[in-house]
């Protein structure tokens, strides 16, 4: 494993020789195009549900070899699963039924409570290291694995002291290399924030998609006026519903908090229009743009 | 002026010595540097409120002079006027009480049916060119003026029966030549079209980052975890109060009704979180995919 000097990590970390995906999409996809960039593993295993994006993975050079869950486990160092939320908490169950004390796993989904609290008595526990890494696109698949994808996000990393300290650091420490910032946070507070900043935005994209297509009949001015701002705010709304259902649904309690609190904010909107209470509207947008000092 | 052989304009089309920017920001700067990289117009004449934004723009080589509106009126074949709507009517009123027959006002503004109707008896409104280029960043100001700005994008141009026809050609020359591709509309639809395509993707955006602040007191957080997703929803928020104020103010009714239906899209998640519904949570998703098909 390709470590920088400054890195502090102890000597004794483990090596990695062989790494499992499970899941060949955007993340795991993203995450092996950097472990092999990096040198970080020196082989690199797919599992895949499909043929066809187990065939495409192996074309795009994400993965050395296709396997079975059963034997892709055995064989790595890192069995890393980045799947959909809802079949994430069977699968990290099954991986940690399989491997030993000297293998680590590690999810990468955007919620972290419910995964948490379904390992929580498992005997493996402390080889299981829950992470998120914050970056995405709205693209899904293998074809959208791209490289030097992480470089400059945060990732966070939940409950570590319910982890192996050696296998935390060997996860951090691939992040890390990865050009990532590493951020520390309980699996509770996690879903949490992750609803305000990450979740809702999906929703209010689809929604604004649902908006325009319900009421913009013309598709053709949808397409001609779109360069004033359309684009950006509705961008997230072509992310898949197979990924983005089930975070909604496990997250559901605090998605819900932050969405009526986004029902009650547009309704303050649409009351200062009513109004004509520009002083109103004037307040409203310029306490959003205090966001300026947050986001760069 | 400088035009491509290919742009099929009557060569009687006005060449252009000076053109006059009002107000020296965003997109009249962009536009003057488009002018002067193309060279289309051989100087150019600012006009500012305010002194700062005037040393600016000279700095920047935005504009060759800064003039007082008077003079600045005089001595132009091209009148650009881009600032807030709300004080676009009052200033273009005084400059078509200003020009001769010989030279062309233009604006360029979000709203287009308040303007068009305040316009409609002038004896000078043949001189006057209602277009709305499809472009813009959340930033104002001189500094926030770019080389290329308009390329692939789509202009506006409104009403084009109501003014000169050779006035139209010289005005959509000149879009033409800085890379955009123009798109005819009356100024009562173009209201209609930008309050679903552009304005309510502001009001979303505003919305949202106040439901963020109102409910995420940790800032720290919200930097750390906006790597999914939140900075696209989120970037229209830091636009200026001062400019979009009178837009919604301007196109108060449109805009409502936008926003009463983008609630109700949003009551639907709501809802179908609230009843832990999937089924209808994936459909909206999926009809939300939708916009694929629509923006690349």
């Amino acid at each position: 494993m390709s470590l920088k000097s400054n890195d502090k990590l102890p000597s004794e970390v483990m090596p990695l020789k062989t790494v499992t995906i499970v899941g060949v999409g955007l993340i795991s996809g993203s995450f092996a195009l950097g472990l092999k960039d990096k040198k970080i593993a020196s082989h690199i295993i797919g599992v895949s549900r499909t043929k066809a994006s187990a065939k495409k993975a192996l074309e795009l050079g994400l993965v050395d070899e296709i396997l079975p869950l059963k034997e892709a486990v055995i064989k790595a160092d890192l069995i890393y699963v980045a799947i959909p939320v809802d079949v994430t908490v069977p699968i990290i169950l099954e991986v940690l039924n399989r491997i030993t004390d000297k293998q680590i796993v590690a999810d990468a989904g955007s919620t972290k409570y419910v995964l948490s609290k379904a390992m929580e008595k498992h005997p493996m526990r402390k080889r299981f290291v829950l992470t998120h890494p914050m970056w995405g696109t709205e693209y899904s698949g293998p074809e959208a694995a791209v490289h030097d994808a992480f470089i400059g996000r945060s990732c966070v990393i939940c409950d570590k002291e319910k982890s192996d300290s050696k296998a935390v650091q060997t996860v951090e420490g691939i992040y890390k290399e990865l050009g990532m910032n590493i951020v520390h946070m309980n699996a509770e507070d996690h879903d949490v924030h992750a609803a305000y900043v990450s979740h809702i935005s999906h929703i209010t994209s689809f929604a604004l998609a649902n908006t325009v297509l319900e009421k913009e009949k013309e598709e053709e001015a949808i397409f001609d006026l779109s360069g004033g701002g359309f684009e950006s705010t509705v961008r997230l709304a072509k992310s898949a519903a197979s990924m983005w259902v089930p975070v909604f649904m496990q997250n559901r309690e605090n998605v819900l908090d932050v969405l009526n609190e986004h029902i009650s904010q547009l309704k303050k909107f649409k009351a200062s229009l009513e109004k004509e209470n520009t002083k109103f509207l004037t307040e409203l947008i310029e306490n959003a743009n205090k966001i300026k000092k947050i986001i760069k």
